[in-house]
């Protein structure tokens, strides 16, 4: 039945010969690889704002126009990037993800802090983009906000659905959305600056923009730098590009770089479109969050009409896109490290429909844990999310020059300084990040990523021994081994019986074991035993305090201890009912006595089924 | 680790030996029977008023005054039952509950239709009492109320916990709550009439009291009817004394009949004294149930004082002793059911403490979600109750008349009388009662009795099927059994080597077999097989669509219908880490490959533990 209910869910298997890779054109990559990374613009501009106003509360007021500049800082970042990244593309035609590269070219302990980072980020991603796909739709229905969570978790599960089923990330389905999102974010930014130039501000928005104060001080620093901080959530995405690589139409590395040039362009503009026109309309983040800032401009700019529902459902669709790439992201990269024996190998295998099953729903199931603890709040999200882009940002940097420094190509020295320099800025970005960030959930990535790493380091180290113990290096062949079989019974019927002749089969040496309760009838079995198999002797273990498994166990360990070298094969009449309830009719001893010699060595357990008919 | 918590908890386990029977003296006997026979006292006033006082909502006013002759009849109807039941202690002194009543003079369904009443009635005693028990403590502490579902859980794990550990019931620790109880509820009656003649009524009262509306009508009589009903609540707790009869020092039934006349009378006297009393002070239930009536009314009597606080001590501690006294009836009964064979077996046995632990765990757990389900109002557990409570009665009645059509005593016409007078009076209650609360819940009762009869006798059925289908009548020496041994192998190491050697020495015919995934590398295993095991033949199956256990288990059904009336033992290299973590970085393979096994007839599963050293 559960087969079934898996059949209609998830579908029957698929054969393992009709996996093949398909190589896309660059169209269709920029279609598939847009979501990840322009979804961000849905929630960069609100991050910025919110860090700005944050000191409003501690008397502490940053102009809102400083807005305009952090996010061309960011722009700027998001190109230096870009063009670090381009070169990676080039040297790692078959995927250059953090992880490979740090692996090839700065060791184990760097890699594994990458990959670390990269799947934390990963598990962020859909946290993050499906928390912000939902608050797109309770903008627009505000009566919905209540059950946000309840919605996220829906997302998650049809996400995780599809996957399980193994959507192949189809072009066809993604360029709608994607373009229409293109599509309606350009027209809101335009109308919006055609409205403002024709119109001036809407006279409402005045109030709410704190007067600017005069001098800088260490507090609007510190605020100016977090805002800076939170807009670099702008940034994720990039590396996706790099991951996927190997999905490019030769040339590979020149496609590539043009996908990535061209999201990065449309990107930039696009944040720094929308942070501009929230300046000039004075728009600042709801303060219970229960309204987006992208969902007020649009309201402000095409008032509450069909364009503005189009927006709000095309900012959802690349969201919840966004969150879909992680799920092919995620179980890959997990399944690389499984085969590297870093992590599991239940995530190295395929399942029944030719994805990574375990992955996908390791992936869904630590997303859902992050949406539930922390409210399904984009903003509570974002600063765990910023650590780990940074690290695998720099290392990945890091990796390239020493990477170049290794091949010695023409133009090594500008290839140098060029990731030289990416590095120097992501890591110093990095360093920002974490400080100013530390305390509002970033000290839980700190934390967490020398603990992913160390796990790793046991994973690997438990492979290893296992293999080493195993090896057949030094096998003797054993003696000729002796038996003594032991039967646990409670009574003599046909099911002991069947035990006993097959502990015959299988030794010349046999006991059986019973356990005296007060209401069993001692002298009654003993006759009927001799005269049933009298060659099995019966022993009968007291037992004052009516427990049945430790006078057994200590039996079993007695006879093991004076047979010497020999096996003891226990072997135990087990009830197979005949339907399902039937089962709690009887004592569970058969259960915890398999579960308790499992764990003693020597001790080999065999069961000897008895079916009822009925 | 668990055992010492164990431990900790419920103590080490006692000797069998160490059971024994003790007799009560009347007063001890009284001290122990009473708390569940007198706090009904708690609630049953407030259950008549509130079904008063419920008509005022659809414009149909009772008068209060009604609630003194409903208390009357109430009492007239203690009376008829008590009598009745004194004739059921003469005839069982050993002990005369409704099932054993019912089952010696009616047959087997009525036996458990009373059976089935009187488990759901324990449960019920534990839910109301412990409900009851944290109203009088929210009451007097009103912060406490949105606490209540909490509090009520809590009493019932330490209930639960005590029983465990296996308290007797001691008089020496009942005796004290249980007469201070009696104590300070009479003297709240006492001091209330005094100072009611000498002040008269309290002039805030009046304004609670409807006007009485002239008519009867047909409204009315069902509001009667309903809030009779509702105060027969008072009644429960009067089986146990039947149930518990062997307590007694001899002159058994002598004693017992003494004791429930007392108990009787003290019941009766504190009802109709707090029904008077609210009457009189005019005292209405509390609309959301914040305050018991009892508690309104000791705070009227006596202020919040000392004297208060004393009255909602007392009220809580009998109703907690109430409700511990279900954790003896209930799983002794379970027991006796489970001797029949009408229960699972796991009740029939006695635990570690000599007690029946798994029937007060199973106690605990009904009583825990029917206080969640129904919120841990009284109000709303009580029209459940009454239904069990009166065919019980009735039963029990019904089968004493048999009982003395058979045995045939002097002066057996008056005794059957009583008991046909007792029978027909309960009977009548008890459609009333099934009628009036229908749709309060008592539905949901007269539903479950059926069930439970069904069930207890499919559980019957199948334990005859299975001591039928296992007995030794037909029971034919079956010839000498050859085994073929398969061992379902991933690779070549120590582990499988030492699993081969096994199977060699039960069997001369072993095969090993391995599922072919798409990574192995089948050539070399091949080779490496045979140059280790040469006589064992390898069988490679091929999975295209990577599943292990299909092509396992389909091979394994082939090797057994192929080898016709030989038995196929699968032997299973096993692998027991060193420590629990590493467990998860195995494939779970084996564990679903033996649960699959089980269910194949003929196929004899044999674990071969390998035990890692670290």
């Amino acid at each position: 039945m559960l087969r079934r209910l898996k059949e209609i869910l998830i579908g029957s298997p698929l054969e393992t010969e009709s996996l093949h890779d398909q190589r896309l054109t660059k169209k269709s990559a920029l279609a598939i690889l847009a979501s990840d990374n322009l979804s961000s613009s849905a929630y960069a501009t609100e991050e910025i704002l919110l860090a700005l106003t944050a000191g409003v509360a501690i008397g502490v007021a940053v102009p809102l126009y400083y807005s305009v500049p952090i996010g061309l800082a960011i722009g700027l970042l998001t190109l230096i990037v870009v063009i670090s990244y381009g070169q990676t593309l080039h040297a790692y035609p078959t995927g250059g993800g953090a992880y490979t590269v740090a692996k090839e070219n700065l060791g184990i302990t760097a890699a594994l802090i990458a990959g670390a980072c990269l799947l934390i980020d990963y598990v962020l991603t859909v946290a993050v983009s499906v928390a912000a796909g939902i608050a797109a739709v309770t903008s627009a229905v505000p009566a919905l906000f209540e059950y946000r969570i309840h919605l996220c978790l829906f997302a998650v599960g049809v996400i995780l659905l599809a996957n399980l089923r193994g959507v192949r990330e189809s072009a066809a389905v993604f360029a709608g959305p994607v373009y229409i999102f293109i599509f309606s974010a350009f027209l809101l930014i335009i109308v919006g600056l055609v409205r403002y130039l024709m119109e001036g501000a809407p006279p409402a928005s005045q109030a709410d923009i704190p007067s600017p104060s005069p001098a800088w001080n260490a507090a609007i620093v510190f605020l100016v730098l977090r805002a800076f901080a939170s807009g670099c959530a702008a940034l994720t995405g990039i590396e996706a590009v790099a991951q996927g690589v190997r999905v490019f139409q030769p040339p590979v590395a020149r496609n590539a770089s043009i996908v990535l040039y061209t999201l990065a362009g449309l990107l930039a503009s696009l944040f720094l479109g929308i942070t501009v026109l929230a300046y000039l309309y004075g728009v600042v983040p709801h303060p219970d969050a229960k309204e987006t800032v992208v969902s007020q401009l649009a309201r402000t700019v095409f008032d509450t009409g069909p364009l503005y529902y189009l927006v709000q459902a095309a900012t959802t669709a690349i969201l919840i896109l966004a969150a879909n790439t992680s799920f092919t992201g995620f179980p890959r990269l997990a399944s690389v490290m499984a085969q590297d024996r870093f992590l599991p190998r239940q995530l190295a295998n395929m399942g029944d429909r030719l994805v990574y099953s375990n992955g996908i729903l390791l992936l869904s199931l630590l997303a859902a844990a992050l949406i539930v603890l922390f409210n399904a709040q984009v903003h509570s999200l974002i600063p765990l999310y910023m650590v780990g882009v940074f690290t695998a940002f720099t290392l990945s940097q890091a990796g390239m020059v020493a990477h170049w420094r290794k091949v010695r190509v023409p133009e090594g020295a500008w290839k140098i300084g060029v990731n030289a320099f990416g590095a120097i800025a992501t890591g110093l970005v990095l360093v920002v990040v974490a400080v100013v960030k530390f305390t509002h959930g970033a000290w839980l990535i700190v934390a967490a990523i020398p603990l992913v790493v160390v796990a790793c380091r046991a994973v690997r180290q438990h492979y290893y021994m296992t293999v080493r113990e195993l090896s057949l290096a030094d096998y003797e062949k054993p003696k000729e081994i002796r038996h003594t079989a032991i039967i646990p019974v409670a009574g003599m019927n046909k099911m002991v019986l069947a035990a006993v002749e097959y502990a015959r089969s299988i030794s010349r040496d046999v006991i059986a074991v019973t356990v005296n309760l007060d209401y069993e009838d001692r002298e009654k079995l003993l006759e009927e035993w001799q005269s049933r198999v009298p060659d099995v002797p019966l022993v009968i273990l007291e037992s004052p305090y009516r427990a049945i498994h430790r006078p057994l166990l200590r039996f079993i360990d007695e006879v093991e201890t004076w047979r010497g070298d020999d096996m003891v094969t226990v072997v135990i009449p087990e009830f197979v009912t005949a339907s399902w309830w039937h089962h709690f009719l009887h004592n569970q001893t058969t259960l915890f006595l398999k579960a308790a010699l499992l764990f003693k060595p020597r001790i080999i357990v065999t069961s000897v089924p008895y079916h009822m008919q009925r």
